[in-house]
């Protein structure tokens, strides 16, 4: 008799992720009630947002210990009980670290065509925050400069592109020479800059001599003081992620020189992805055309096996991963 | 021979503004060129931000060593080369500290019937910064929270009552028993809170129980930690300034909670009132209107003699003042 593999919250992390914050288990196939479905799970997106889920109550209420981990992924429907999502249909929805899932209304059918690891990087809630995150929170005019930090991860690679086929001149921060590299060669960008071996704060200066009207921030931390250190009259900053700091076990100080907000006549703003999903389908459809005319690139760090996904978000936060990290079941 | 007595720039402050940072002097009585006019400085208008210009180049160039201290003022027109200011009408602009000033095209004419210290206060740079700051930036709807710091102080005090009169719940900080009891009683705010004697995070929490919609921060440092600690969902925090910060030696750490604009959706932004002077008719009709109508109070706290400039100037960071600091000559 089949059983449901999971990987499931075993303690809250305090700092770094350690591999004791998880344990396996097999428990019964769930079963799916009126109008949901089972699915196996294919594929799981890994974010730095589960660190967050993990410890405590954020935007959604934290994971419960013995719980699977909470993470969106996709799953081909082996049981239906909903029309709208027949046998061998492909769902997107918050699958969590387990073989089999149950889903129900809120999934979203994957469209034939569409290769898993499109739909969970650039044409999922990654593609999604790097849309309305730069173009509804930021709004860069073209010929301004965007500055994007974790430039080279999942959401980031995919901004800086957007910035610039919007028209503006994009840089961005990056944890490696390979990445920087990466970014200028492959993916359009202006200019990268290596955090790990250079000053920031110097380097932003020099590849954004007019100051950055747009700075996409991923990252926290001293990263986003030298942003706010550069940035130009009425600059944006669209606060996405602060992955600097989620595996602080205390609170770290923030930026020493938000009173140039006020000189400059700064804006800093955050957001949350889940209250765009509404509108889903417009940025969906603007993202697939720049895919198609081979205007924006995607790339994924796929990790293979239920088992390595701990691995898998680990990478997030030593900066390993060029793009969207995948596990693959 | 009638000289011109003023107070100039000895040093730049490094921490707290001390005695040494001015010196006085007596010169020749300067002479307007074409289209400019001589005045005698009657008020002047003192104001946090002249910590700024006597240390460094902010959204002004700093203030030459041994020049007279910038700063808003009123005279009265002694000799004329410009007809649109005629001999014995009154001007506000950059006056100085000083007994005589010539002033230009820039300059504005206060309407007879209006005292001089309405026109400093409310109808001027002060009352324009809660006009602006608070609707333009903060954009508060009836029914909201709004939350202001440095509440007693001449812009803070206009900013919660624009508030009120706008249909909002209203919460003021400010640094005594009595600047409190007068907020409430005298000037209609909800609730106050003494951030000498009070845990300013949890007394917000207790006031503002369904968060804070829009913070107006004059004051930075601890409390505005504290404000975005109570943050509702979509808050703004108009940052206006940040006087609790202006006489430290060395930046100090920011808020530690930023992440928390993103889990709300928060927005914080700054502005210069510079920004909106072209608009200042619109916001001075409806001041007057709500100043005719009993619905808005203002309150004055007046310095005598151009030789107590500086100690006025200090009284705003003691906190001793209660409304808008001037300097009657």
């Amino acid at each position: 008799m089949t059983r449901n593999r999971r990987i499931t919250l075993a303690k809250r992390p305090v700092g770094q992720v350690t591999p004791d914050c998880f344990a396996t288990d097999e428990v019964e196939l769930p079963t799916p009630g009126p109008g949901e479905v089972l699915v196996k799970v294919g594929w799981l997106s890994i974010d730095p947002t589960i660190r967050g889920w993990m410890a405590m109550d954020t935007y959604l209420p934290a994971i419960e210990i013995g719980a699977p981990i909470r993470s969106g992924g996709l799953g081909e429907v082996i049981e239906s009980n909903n029309d709208a999502y027949p046998v061998g249909s492909t769902l997107f929805g918050m699958t969590g670290w387990q073989e089999y899932a149950v889903m129900g209304a809120g999934s979203n059918v994957i469209p034939d065509g569409i290769d898993p690891t499109a739909a969970l990087s650039v044409f999922g809630v990654t593609g999604l925050t790097a849309y309305f995150g730069l173009l509804d929170v930021g709004r860069p005019v073209a010929g301004e400069t965007v500055l994007v930090s974790g430039a080279a991860g999942a959401t980031g690679s995919v901004v800086g592109q957007i910035a610039r086929i919007k028209g503006c001149r994009v840089v961005g921060i990056a944890g490696s020479d390979e990445k920087c590299a990466w970014l200028v060669d492959e993916l359009g960008f202006d200019a990268a800059i290596n955090y790990r071996t250079e000053h920031v704060g110097k380097a932003i200066r020099a590849a954004c001599p007019t100051g950055v009207d747009v700075f996409f921030d991923n990252v926290g931390g001293d990263i986003l003081e030298a942003g706010i250190a550069n940035l130009a009259l009425r600059g944006r900053i669209v606060l996405c992620g602060a992955i600097a700091t989620y595996n602080d076990d205390a609170p770290r100080p923030g930026p020493s020189n938000l009173s140039l907000l006020i000189t400059q006549r700064g804006r800093m703003e955050g957001f949350i992805i889940l209250d765009y999903m509404g509108r889903a389908n417009e940025a969906i459809a603007e993202l697939a055309g720049w895919v198609m005319g081979g205007d924006l690139k995607f790339a994924v760090d796929v990790v293979d096996g239920l088992d390595n996904a701990p691995t898998a978000l680990d990478r997030l936060f030593t900066g390993a991963n060029q793009g969207k990290v995948i596990v693959r079941l």
